[in-house]
């Protein structure tokens, strides 16, 4: 029996193209003589679909597209996920759907059953459990089909209190089939195949997993379809950061003709790099623009997203603007125009002096002899807010953000001034990852000028400004913010690691103080376990650590 | 037996205060008389917690909260909410629960079995629900103790698969209580009348509701505890808006000496005058804040943030900024001078044209001879922003934003201009609700100017501009507006009603390829069931109606 995986690019609610995509890619592997091919969950409508799930016509479409995947299914047979009304007349309205269809009939539906509903998924905001477990047959073979996270109930720490596997393999099945949406952080490919490995280890079945593929605004699939054999051994791995498809001989109880490969994963600076420049390219294909522009400092942050969008886009598409104030240096202008002849993209300077200035006119009156402060520094960043989005009204560009994760976190930025922006390319990427990436991309010769990267961080707002004048050093602060995001430890916790006592306290108040920031921060392209964003909802006037 | 009822307002996070009153409260209670007072759901860390609650050291602080309640509660009983850990190994680590003290020690934990997950809610992200049910025993008195959602379990549609009081009614208690953190939205009062009432129906049983009140960034709680006969007849409602603290009788199966009185609810448009007062308020006192400011247009929206604010926070607190363009008519600065004289607030003028020069001449090397469009609208309201957010950050106020529910969803309104702000007033406010507000603050005499109520609006951005040059009239586009996000009908269903099609169409892409604007708007004051944030979750870049 020969089974296609079907690691795709999907978009939110398009489904046509969604529908086009899962009919050729059936035709494609028919040709190469699969008999069954396997969908990514929800590849229909897409994931995350969100609160479009609660309007009645979006469901209905759901079901029109499958009707159209069934009539293309002739001869052959095919896994797709969508949602699927619930019959019952009690809980939620919806199941997360896995659809067995052969020769234009659907023979089957699973529903998952275990709903993730923590970090950026909130499947149960949605979706009623299944409750009961039967294997799929086909061609006389019995396959237990799981959605996702129905095989992640892991077995040291179980978030659900039962595991659909322990019902299915009972029936005695020949083989694990799992579709999955599982996005993309870094090192998150390792755990995906220990966990799934472990399956097989402890079913003694073997497995094709299909992922999908595409970035949908912040949450970004990297692919990395798998196959694996009854002892848990990797057989096959499929592209990262790209659409995929394969066929697999399964017959005898085994997947045939594989030998056991090790995972070789990419270093996390790699992965992160290849998910920034799939999450930039699909969030303006996907919204239907072509065009970037940024701001451009002469500093680290804003010369890395211009170098990722370059590669994303093509650097014909994007536009760099440096916007000297007095306070910028000489080498800032150098710097970035040293950038821009490296990438070959294009640009423009507008000095921000007159409009600061006027600002400055405009306000005497009210503000007299007070002295400079935090106001003047703002209306600095915030006049560079608006000369960047008259580009974007007046020509369609849509404006990067080139604020880094370190920063979000502890509010070092300007709302409605660097603050600003379409999509967030850094806001999960720490400092010291902004440097590495640096590093990484002048792998091959200079790409972000060597000033760029050795001289100190500064926002250039005043005189001689440092990042390190209000700020720890990047090294120190970023340990302690990984402790306590990523690792959800808190400041007694992070203390007995050695840190300064008065600095982790700190660094936790500036970080909890900032959530009205961050509340208005754009979308930020997720690399990490917990980025900013929909997966870390946090009070805002809350009390805690302030 | 006498049983009091604590309705408080708590602060998130803030286990100091939150505490602090609950034991006053309890000493308060005792002096009247009360054997057992009972408070709202998650009282002790304040509701929602949110991912507050993923860190142990928060559930931590939550169980040193319930000891010092526990040592505080002598010679009388309570029933208090809190996150406890889940004490099994499966499932989610932490329970929603009611802990029954008395006399200083806990003697029973309920846990809250249904979570509910939709809208603003996310309680199955953090919480196990509850399987076993038990009722407490105070005083020979069985007593079904359920946690808000528990009673929610609506017989025509129910979104659980069980409820906990058909299990609770076999020990045949004698009272039912719930404890609630059931927030605010128009009309709800009414809906929370009729589902308790149907519970006393169905179990024959009289019930003491109690709810907590008080705002938390964007939801608000409105209090309106409750009592309950046996019938579901309605004996008592306790104060909206305001804290309040009553003692009841209970003996003989029977609450005593109350007799069956009407719910009189007040009309949508004074319950949310009194929430958006209420939501300001807290906002500010929570987030530690005491000056507002903001732009005043001489339009109608902004007037009416002004007027509440001055409400909420004393016309001393407020200061209105008039920003005139040479788009301006005489008639705005009249308008909002007019306004503030009526209000006795602040105001300073600061006349925009010149930054916006400098603006237009800074980019005229780009933009050359490129007619006058958006971007230069833009430029306008952002120089606004860039003024009120000057005198933001030089005095410590804090900017209230004033765009309504019509604008924010069909995307009229500048990023980091006129969107900008700490806290949205009117983001959940129709335009024609707008008008009702102000007929209502206009009840006895003038505040807002009966020029800013009757003149067309306009944003005032090119010369002789209306809303209605780009909008349809506001009826017919709350109407549209209404049936597709309160409602969720499709397109197809409002044309069914009788709506030009056309227009459905036009105003349903304008909301959804607005979504990019709604995601950087400031937290909204929720008033109504469907609220733009937290608890209406779009993609971005899905495809879905645009």
């Amino acid at each position: 029996m020969k089974i296609a995986l079907a690691q795709l690019n999907y978009h939110v609610g398009n489904f046509e193209s969604n529908t086009a995509k899962i009919i050729e890619a059936i035709k494609k592997a028919k040709g190469m003589g699969a008999e069954l091919v396997v969908f990514a969950e929800l590849c229909v409508c897409g994931y995350p679909p969100r609160d479009f799930l609660e309007f009645a016509e979006f469901i209905e479409h759901c079901d029109d597209s499958a009707k159209q995947i069934a009539a293309a299914c002739q001869d052959v047979a095919c896994i797709i996920g969508l949602p699927t009304v619930n019959p019952g007349k009690e809980g939620k309205d919806l199941h997360n759907s896995a659809l067995f269809i052969e020769n234009g009939e659907v023979k089957a539906k699973v529903i998952k059953a275990l709903l993730p509903t923590y970090d950026v998924f909130d499947e149960y905001r949605y979706f009623e459990p299944g409750t009961s477990f039967k294997c799929i047959e086909f061609k006389g073979h019995k396959i237990a089909l799981t959605v996702c996270e129905d095989l992640w109930n892991i077995k040291d720490n179980p978030l659900y209190v039962s595991s659909p596997m322990d019902i299915l393999i009972n029936e005695n099945p020949e083989l694990m089939i799992n579709i999955a949406a599982s996005p993309f952080s870094y090192q998150h490919d390792e755990e995906r195949i220990k966990v799934l490995g472990d399956n097989c280890r402890d079913y003694k079945l073997p497995m094709l997993y299909v992922n999908m593929v595409g970035s949908q605004t912040e949450i970004i699939f990297d692919g990395g379809s798998l196959a694996f054999s009854e002892t848990g051994e990797l057989l096959d791995e499929m592209e990262y950061f790209k659409e995929d498809l394969r066929v697999y001989e399964f017959s005898e109880g085994k997947l045939q003709g594989l030998t056991p490969k090790q995972h070789d994963p990419q270093n996390d600076i790699e992965q992160i790099h290849g998910a920034l420049v799939l999450g930039i390219r699909d969030y303006f294909q996907k919204s239907g623009f072509s065009k970037a522009v940024l701001g451009l400092s002469g500093g680290i942050d804003s010369a890395l997203v211009c170098a990722l969008a370059c590669e994303a886009l093509g650097p014909e598409n994007v536009t760099g603007v440096l916007m000297p104030s007095k306070f910028s240096t000489g080498h800032s202008v150098d710097d970035a125009l040293k950038l821009v002849e490296n990438l070959g993209c294009k640009h423009h300077i507008v000095a921000i002096k007159e409009a600061a200035d006027a600002f400055d006119g405009m306000l005497k009156p009210i503000f007299k002899d007070m002295p400079f402060s935090v106001a003047e520094e703002n209306i600095q960043a915030r006049c560079r807010a608006i000369v960047v989005m008259a580009l974007s009204n007046k020509f369609g560009y849509i404006l990067l953000n080139t604020s880094n994760k370190s920063e979000c976190a502890v509010g070092y930025g300007t709302l409605y001034g660097d603050m600003a922006g379409a999509i967030a390319v850094l806001g999960d990427v720490y400092k010291t990852q902004v440097f590495s990436l640096c590093h990484y991309l002048n792998r091959n010769g200079e790409v972000i000028p060597e000033n760029t990267i050795s001289k100190p961080p500064s926002a250039e707002l005043r005189p001689d400004q440092k990042d390190s004048d209000s700020l720890p050093d990047y090294d120190t602060l970023d340990k302690i913010l990984y402790q306590h995001i990523e690792m959800r430890k808190s400041s007694r916790e992070i203390i007995s690691q050695g840190f300064d006592e008065a600095l982790v306290k700190k660094v936790l108040k500036m970080l909890n103080v900032a959530e009205f920031k961050r509340y208005q921060t754009p979308p930020i392209l997720r690399v990490s376990p917990k980025a900013f964003g929909m997966g870390r909802r946090m009070p805002i006037v809350g009390k805690y650590l302030t």
